[in-house]
């Protein structure tokens, strides 16, 4: 539980009427949680693994706009919700999950009942919505370069070998795979990185951190 | 005050609360209301006139997220007061605007008291996560010149003669004056619209619309 202070906070009062609702799920890694157009039937709060949200063009490019680990929820769907709007986006696990899942009656009545969950659904808005236009303000004022330099760095905190395809970082960052080979290749003559088959080697970080400004 | 459902389907209560802690504004044309890292004191609710929220890169280009008219407010500034993060984007009047100005302790008060309350803060947050998502797409998946023909056609709307600059079009898209000059000259050699000073007249709707797929 610790990895939600909701629950680790809220009144038993509260916490008897959460664990009635919930329903303790694994879903399986690969699956489509949620697709564009669909209803919102149930918010999952996820316990371990991960979920992309994503959007698809009619060209077949995808663009991440967040994802969803340990202690967190979606937004969307929290929106969809209390709006009663379809889901704007794909949701699919990247990873085997793990999650508890809300009935989306119980999820709108409880943001009027219960403090802590709706400080909970709030802090998931402010954090996501902070996501989303952090995402549009790289794709509207960077280039591609300064962006796959910046993924790059992002990714690196794991260690200098990363496991990734040149296709992943693409549907990640709304562009197409040749488009980032060519990139990595001019980054690879520089020294910069050096690619490998679904593996990249980060060897010069700053040299990569010089691509930012 | 029919422009807000909100005031109209409250409670007698809820209503005296309100408006014991709101104060009627007269904010004029381009004035910054709220710049990025500012702190949100308070939230503002919009009478009459229109407020322009953007982002600003380093290089001057901007790209707006999203407008705020008669019956709206903003929900970066609700998000904020909610987290206590600082605002993330510039917000500043198009025009003279008249707004009721609400405390942030009263409007983060509100959310777990008054239900017409957060359901006006949770209709707020689904229309505009999802425009600043559409925004997204449009500047992920787009050319330029789709995206211009699309902002045409949306003015459009208002009459087949619009009183706007390049430099306004390439603020709202993220893009440069040039660019979009060019990409006007484009469209006006091919006939679908006549350009002169700060006014551009739609000549051919549907030579636009066939932009758009």
């Amino acid at each position: 539980m610790e990895c939600f202070p909701l629950l680790a906070d809220a009144h038993h009062e509260f916490l008897n009427k959460f664990f009635h609702s919930a329903t303790l799920m694994n879903i399986p890694a690969a699956h489509t949680i949620a697709s564009e157009g669909s209803e919102c039937g149930q918010l999952a709060l996820v316990f371990s693994g991960s979920v992309r949200v994503y959007k698809l063009a009619e060209s077949g490019r995808e663009i991440t706009l967040y994802r969803i680990s340990s202690g967190d929820s979606c937004v969307l769907t929290a929106s969809c919700i209390m709006s009663g709007t379809p889901f704007p986006a794909i949701a699919e696990t990247e990873t085997d999950v793990e999650a508890l899942i809300i009935p989306s009656q119980q999820a709108a009545e409880w943001m009027s009942e219960a403090k802590p969950w709706s400080a909970f659904i709030f802090g998931l808005i402010s954090r996501r919505l902070a996501d989303v236009i952090t995402v549009l303000e790289n794709v509207a004022f960077l280039r591609m370069d300064e962006r796959i330099a910046a993924y790059l760095i992002a990714i690196a905190s794991q260690g200098p070998v990363v496991n990734i395809t040149h296709h992943e970082i693409a549907a990640d960052l709304g562009s197409t795979r040749e488009v980032v080979s060519r990139i990595l290749k001019g980054f690879e003559s520089k020294g910069l990185v050096l690619g490998a088959r679904g593996k990249i080697t980060i060897n010069d970080l700053p040299g990569l951190q010089a691509y930012q400004h």
